[in-house]
């Protein structure tokens, strides 16, 4: 069989493996390293700095889980900021809520966007839709210059390295709470906690501080680190937990469910102490 | 740093791979190649034919949800037995219930006791117990040979190849059937839903023709394939969902608790999609 194969080292001691049949693409950004490869096992996979971003197999769990636990809680989500997210997936999620009329994506990349229209068509389906406004911009500057604008924003962010460092910090959600209405929330991914808990316990720290209401979730994601993903949402006001479950739309999901997004919030005890 | 890496082909085309600093014990037993390694990231290691069994690291995972979820289910778990598990992990966990009053083991491979013992202390430590029996015996026959003898059965098995190839076959979940009590039920690790969907689907199916409670449960385990791993029981009379949560101890565990004896039973959607 042709092709090579890829491995992403997870921790330094740690890693997956996947034969890669052909690269698509490879490019030095003026961000960051780009590469869209075509695997065997997940389908097309883009990579920035070695790490897998998405694959086209398993990416529905991480846009799906971004966006309908934040959107399922807030009454009525008509502005929503993402930041980072130009492979388009949570986007695509996104475009599935009517109520919102008006989502705006900061991506400081325009090289993301542009080849996963190339690669991912499947993901990116929803980047040229009405509802939607395209920026390629440094996304801290536009939190930072944004005030009481927006009801929801995901924060769909790389690694907490490069380009993505700021984006775990205190500074950076301070800023969201103010570019945030009245009753406003926002959710960020926040890695793993088998080999990133001490970053999952500041986050929650950092966002307990700023926001009255603060909740931790979790997500399988196959070819992220442990396979275990958190995701830490900031509330003004509304709380995801107190939503009735038959009040939940059943959206046209593979992961996320009525019934998940209750679940989804317990956590494991390890976990859990993590947040608490 | 000394050592090499190590990597387990989980599919034809994806693995994990993980350094090792040394390997403690190496040998072709009766029944399969086993493995102790020294890893890194995850401490000793038992590998089964090239395949991931247990790390130090995040064992508890496995072995606290074979054991707890359905302890907690059955209300008088006098007569427990564990089919393979030859680590002791499960059964350190089932020690932790007084309810318990003899739990049997059998496993087909002495080897696999021996070495758990001797490089897996923490995890083998309750196999002494004098509530425990360890048998070095077939576990198929020995569930054929038993009729109307236990409360709880616990399938803890290497993958369906090998020597374990009989324990997912319908045959095999007749005579547990029989060997249960009226009121019995059991649970068996019955692989992820990722690249094991097919095999997920058949034991589902299965299962529900031979007992009238059939549940399936999910957790996040690390070294295993997709991080995600399910587990089917089946139950004559008890259904873990009609416990009630303020009823379930808590007990000193790192990954179970009260609050997740539910959770984990609400299923991503794709994977709900295959037991039903």
């Amino acid at each position: 069989m042709a092709g090579f194969w890829f491995t992403e080292k997870q921790t330094d001691h740690f890693g997956i493996t996947m034969r890669v049949n052909q690269t698509l693409h490879t490019e030095q950004t003026d961000f960051q390293k780009l590469d869209m490869v075509e695997t065997e096992e997940f389908g097309n996979m883009l990579l920035l700095d070695g790490m897998v971003m998405t694959t086209q197999v398993d990416e529905f769990v991480y846009h799906e889980m971004v966006a309908h636990p934040i959107l399922n809680t807030h009454p009525n989500p008509e502005a929503v900021l993402v930041v980072g997210g130009g492979d388009g997936g949570v986007l695509r999620e996104i475009m599935k809520h009517d109520k919102v009329e008006k989502a705006v994506l900061v991506d400081i990349d325009g090289k993301v966007i542009e080849y996963s229209k190339k690669y991912l068509p499947e993901i990116a389906c929803e980047l040229d839709n009405p509802r939607v406004e395209v920026k390629v911009d440094d996304g801290f500057m536009h939190i930072i210059n944004s005030k009481d604008m927006y009801d929801v924003i995901m924060v769909d962010s790389t690694e907490p390295v490069g380009p993505a460092a700021p984006l775990f910090e205190r500074g950076f959600y301070q800023g969201i709470y103010e570019a945030l209405k009245e009753d406003g929330m926002f959710v960020a991914q926040t890695d793993n906690p088998w080999f990133k808990a001490d970053l999952i316990q500041k986050v929650s720290r950092d966002v307990r501080e700023i926001f009255p209401v603060t909740r931790t979730y979790i997500a399988n994601i196959p070819t992220y680190p442990s396979g275990m993903w958190t995701f830490t949402l900031g509330s003004k006001k509304y709380d995801p937990l107190a939503v009735k479950v038959e009040e939940i739309p059943d959206l046209p999901t593979k992961y996320y469910s009525p019934e998940l997004h209750h679940a989804c919030f317990v956590l494991p005890k390890f976990v859990k102490a993590l947040v608490e």
